[in-house]
């Protein structure tokens, strides 16, 4: 809850505009409206040959665990293009969409996944950007899910070999309910819900 | 850019965080970074029988055209509970998600569409919402391209169609870059680029 104006620096309160159902963020000096709404985490599943690429992150939250190539989508870039981006930020790898693999939403902390399936744009080529420790791919057979960093990084993994397996990708959606106050990486700490696959 | 700090009202400045990449609005009191990130749209193509379920526009922009349901995400909610509300709010429609449709960025102006197929979920029923000047099962080769509010909108119902025709629906993501001071509406004003589909 925002209690001043980041336009004019006024006081804000609390209320529901005119016309609208959510109560927002409103001036009341200049009567700027400040919305705020989920945001998006954009990333890849790089694919080479059986294996996934993967960074252990050297920053908290969940340092020293394994993910995805993720991180926020910015103002001025489609997701795919901020996925290409944090991969190649967190793992020094230039990569090439394929196609939209998962959208998962995570109500409880206001984040919304959107997750490529990519592959490699020019050989395989690959080392740890400054948030990561390491990167490697890594077998799907033998991906740690005991040390995987996040709830949706483990989901999309899933269902990614599970896809691999049968051998035809769908596009996946769902939500993750976590427990209030579970650890990013607990995988008793949530459930996917709301299920739907192409 | 914002100029003052929404947490304590302090001036901001604008300036690259320690660690970062891009230019944040920094307080220079409290020091909180303002991060502005690009907002989900959700919406739903509802089907029925060779029709969809389109709504006329009461309000700016593009008042008097059509559009499927769909608004911003809110926090709290997931991408398909805020595609059913928009439904709900825009054409009193009742109806249930049956699989993401398309992912489609706007970056020009920060919005990111997420579109879902949904068919109604308890009888064919809807009446205009206050959003609403008239909503219409409209048949699918009836439908008034000439008369649609957005370019995200009239690219999905093209994809729609094109997937129904080809009786296999698959998910599409893709990046509309629209000419600047292009209207909403323009078919001339945009092109679709960096389209993959499932």
């Amino acid at each position: 809850k925002f209690s001043f104006c980041p336009v004019c620096g006024g006081p804000a309160d609390q209320r529901v505009p005119d016309g609208e159902h959510e109560p927002r963020s409103v001036c009341t000096l200049c009567g700027f409206v400040h919305y705020q709404n989920p945001k998006m985490v954009v990333g890849c599943v790089v694919e080479h040959d059986r294996k996934i690429l993967l960074c252990r992150r050297s920053i908290e939250p969940c340092y020293g665990l394994w993910t995805l190539p993720a991180g926020y989508m910015e103002l001025g870039e489609s997701a795919a293009e901020g996925a290409v981006r944090e991969t190649q930020e967190e793992a020094h790898a230039q990569v090439e969409p394929v196609s939209l693999f998962a959208h998962l939403d995570i109500p409880l902390i206001g984040q919304s996944y959107v997750i490529f399936r990519a592959k490699f744009a020019h050989g395989v080529q690959y080392s740890p950007g400054p948030e990561s420790l390491e990167c490697a791919l890594i077998e799907m057979d033998e991906i740690p899910f005991d040390k995987i960093a996040f709830s949706t990084i483990s989901v999309a993994l899933k269902l990614y070999i599970q896809d691999y397996k049968a051998g035809r990708f769908r596009v996946h959606s769902g939500v993750i309910d976590k427990r209030p106050g579970a650890s990013p990486s607990d995988p008793q700490g949530f459930v996917l819900r709301d299920y739907l696959s192409s």
